[in-house]
């Protein structure tokens, strides 16, 4: 016989397919079952699309009376593109629903619980919301904070070095690896790079995919002084669309050059580099939920410094550089001591291909 | 019922207990059986010791008649302060014999499986070869070379940082890294630095474990020069032993009052930086068969750029430092293009205290 | 990145979930993918109502086009009371199919899928196809035979005991058995027992589940002489449907009385017994496709030497009961040599509560 | 490193190797370890011979100063075949002790351990302690009732079958677990049958095994009338010892004739069946410690009605067998409710061949 958490895991399953689609909203999966029997399931699969909840219960017509729903999410209180779930709840006749967690938007968190609850229905909180939080991570940041969620990712030798003295790169890494980054591409919805990235290897920064489209994230440079020639791969919007973050005091004619190739200019103040609070409040408002920095060495240590990385994705290569100016991962102003670097918790160790994968977030209360 | 296999992991068990404690001889496990008994257990424990052959025999008394053999190693065939293991097979009276790899030697391979198996004893050879051959990987190494095996261990931040611009490295890992660090100290007959690390540090170099006595390694420090302060540490040899490399071109005066100290002194070649070659082949003259190379990144570099290490051991603490002049595990001389790493397999990854700890070999045919 | 096999296994855990509520139609569960998002879901939750893929292309709307269907058994290819699912799939523009093991009647076998790959998609058969056909266990046999699907279930003490000498038997196995039987019979549309058991016991043989509503199985009593009292439980058919198996000489008017009740009246044969094989497939004909057989041990013996049992379910109970003449699972003619013993196949053996589940198969070719 | 568990555990790994083997005293096994290094092994092998903890110190040498001893069972305080090992430990100037178990026997529990205690060296006992009792449950059940540890073995179909009604019971289990009972008939000293065995198969009760000879336990004949033919294969006690238990009732004549024969004649009191109580008694007196009941029916069924089975073996052939006068593996007086049941705990499942073996014990406070 099944039990509550296989639901919810089922439940979590499948909103977790569609992770990557649904921003800015929040990945949710809805299952009902009675009397042991599925009767319906739904995941919300893209903003503008129904919820899961609405997947689940067309599938259950009048089935859902008596049944049990499990959501990965406290089912919406507001009158969005659609009526609220709670209601769609409250009036289904179900005899009990299971929620993973609780919406993080502090000032509605509880208001669809609290719908369901008013209309003599049982509610449980919590099962499985470990997992269902970790699902969520870039939505709870978002809610929380109004800024994306930063992931910071790059790839080195098991030496810490990410290039050569000459910059030279290709391949750290093993194709698995990199197949890996170009999935990663797809979910997210900005990719960061710095000027430098874009002059010395002139990248798309697109999504490449074997099997499927891949969804090309917005790309965003920060360039402080506009440097970027006119004719790098990225000025091409009709590829993907792009966001050039510069100072405030950038000069207008190159502004109005790069505006009239269709990219969007975020300026910011400037004070020992781009104020990157600025830059990721301005982001978030431009509908970017989560941002994949991609380096290089300075633009990542401003990051670091700033302590506005979320995450981190590490890939090791299996090889030993050397070599006194290879290029490390993180540059910037120096450090004196250890108790400077960022505590960090490792979550997982994967084997990719040749190559380790380290995932690790930044401790709690770092 | 226990299978063959069975008894020769139990052969490799015992043997694996004496790791570190036998140089310059391997590790070597024995079990007699006799009917499904153990009837003899037996283990090489100490260089001048018995056997474990010896020992299982003992043991065993009238039972090794009809008995299997299993032994983790070819029995030696020579006459040395014991006479020939091979012999004491032959006029055993057992029955059988399993032998988990011949011996690395290539002059003697095969010649103790022939003294027994002209006695009329069955014999079979590579049962847990594989492993066999790793736990002796370092004795291996030593006969096909005439060198010590060489294991290059650091340890450093996620973003491959050992040390700050300042150089200070305190506490990259966790207790139980440094605790494990002390394990490996105790396991190798040499530890190798480069004198910046003993004018920087002046470290002693010794083992301390927790609830043993820990066994001190030779103390070896790459000066070139022979900068080395008469204060320094490791020049204490009532602690422990110590050899100093130095240029052929070093000064007689400095070597005297080093020696003075009860210092080895080992002259080699210099040209761009000593001759390490020439340097292992001294130290295993020496007696060193086992030599742990704990940096710094000048020292470091000198034996990844010879190809000179045939281990590698890799802490990674849940850091990220960062900062432009931070100090990277290797330095040396720039390299173009990533097709001048070393490329290594990966043999495992565990968990230590907080870190990891990456375990490597230089990939076949590197 | 999820494998079409992950899929496939939500396929088949969505058809699972129905098991014994889709009576006569077999489980079967859908998944539609898209770039990575699973973007329908469905399963066949009781006959007459929409099949699998209907649920599943219902949710996917215009996301269908492009995807990939997985199914657990080949679209039905008949126009029943809905219309075929091949067209429908045909018309969906999926652009693969996915399908575990084609339809088990092999008068409409591959029909379905001739009719998607002639519009060009490509279908692949046989994903997960074990496990697809275990779950369709019953549905396969009566697509190939037009008879039930027959379970023997027994549970005994572990010295092969169901009964003391005076036909004790409370409490053979413990609550958590008991509950698991309750759950058997809620997916089962037919239980059988003999004459004997209805005298003996006088049960009820309906389904009680601790937190939903059972579904009653059609009680089955073999009674040949209709000896059956009118006050047993069995045959109030108020409280579910009885069938009462009789020899074709039984008496007219205790049919009447029994038919006045309610009770449907099967008459077979009889020569030794009654006729096992006719009235399987009379059962059939009246809407049984699973058949629980719960006894006693005369009943149990003529299934076994007519060799109709096509799964074994025995509970073993951590218990030696002892006693001349206490009862064994199986009675019936006496047999000669172990040589006549029908030969099986251990599937599985589980603990419930205290007590060993296992399952088992006639060997096939038995 | 490895902890305290893992070295017992290795202690036990060689005690168990000896099981049946050292009857009557118990199995154990030692192993020394200083800094890490296993210095000494033992095990004892065979009443008579060395105690396990000599075998290690003979090993260990002058390494045993400062050691610790892992030994599975206390070691012994009297003076036997050898001194008492807890002098030895007391003189060998080991550090620690830690034992897995305390003694059995009641009158001298805790002597060993109190005289290595007052020679100021720590002992910690109960590591491992179940695993150990486990080991010896045979030993430990003599030590506290002076009689055989009895197993009741038996090998039925899965309807509860031990051979069809004119006995047949070839065969019911498979070649892989016949050899499995055959090294159990290794490690036993004494195999029961009744006289109605010897007449209807006249079996040899021998220990045949393919790669080694086997040792042939004691079979032991009940036989209240000495029916036995004279020509009973177990009557050749040149094969193996055999011993006949009678009523004191039986004829002195055939006694003789019996004795004559080189065996054994046990006579105890009869109301009602041979007084097993008093058997058993007798049994161990002549030195058998572990008896095997290998059947039949009425034979097992008085042991169960006495409640003198300590352990149950029961092998479950994938068959049914059916047939209303086939044979169950217990009989006896009838039982008349489910109570009566000797109830048990069930230690393990294994798949043997195609067969199951379930292993069994009764029921604490049974
Ligand atoms: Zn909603
Ligand atoms: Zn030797
Ligand atoms: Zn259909
Ligand atoms: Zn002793």
């Amino acid at each position: 016989m099944k039990t509550d958490a296989d639901y919810m895991q089922l439940a979590l399953d499948l909103a977790a397919s569609a992770k990557g689609n649904t921003n800015p909203n929040p990945v949710v999966g809805a299952v009902l079952v009675k009397n042991g029997v599925i009767v319906g399931t739904g995941l919300h699969r893209k903003a503008g699309e129904p919820h899961a909840e609405v997947h689940a219960f067309n599938m259950a017509g009048h089935h859902a009376e008596g049944a049990t729903l499990y959501v990965t999410l406290e089912p919406c209180s507001h009158y969005g593109k659609t009526p609220p779930c709670a209601n769609l709840v409250k009036d289904s006749k179900v005899s009990r629903v299971v929620v993973a967690t609780t919406d993080p938007n502090p000032s509605v968190a509880g208001r669809g619980i609290n719908i369901i609850r008013d209309a003599g229905i049982e509610v449980e909180v919590g099962l499985l919301e470990k997992e269902a939080r970790k699902l969520n991570e870039r939505f709870i940041h978002n809610m929380l904070t109004n800024r994306p969620f930063v992931t910071s990712k790059f790839a080195m030798t098991l030496d810490g070095k990410i290039a050569t003295h000459t910059g030279h790169s290709k391949w750290i890494t093993s194709d698995v690896a990199r197949l890996k980054v170009h999935e990663l591409r797809n979910e997210v919805d900005g990719i960061l790079v710095g000027i430098g990235t874009v002059i010395a290897d002139n990248p798309a920064l697109t999504t490449r995919l074997p099997n499927q489209k891949g969804k090309n994230p917005t790309r965003i440079i920060l360039d402080s002084e506009l440097k970027i020639p006119l004719t790098a791969q990225v000025t091409d919007t009709s590829v993907a669309p792009t966001i050039i973050v510069c100072s405030n005091a950038a000069e207008a004619s190159k502004i109005k050059q790069l505006k009239d190739k269709g990219i969007q200019i975020v300026t910011v103040s400037n004070q020992n580099g781009l104020n990157l609070e600025e830059m990721l409040d301005e982001l978030y408002k431009l509908g970017i939920t989560d941002l994949l920095v991609e380096g290089g060495a300075e633009v990542n240590a401003s990051f670091l410094k700033a302590r506005l990385i979320n995450k981190f994705l590490v890939y090791i290569a299996p090889k030993i550089l050397g070599g006194r100016n290879s290029k490390s991962p993180f540059t910037g102003p120096d450090v004196s001591t250890m108790d400077e670097a960022l505590e960090l918790q490792y979550e997982k160790v994967e084997q990719i291909g040749v190559d380790l994968l380290i995932t690790a977030y930044p401790k709690l209360g770092e």
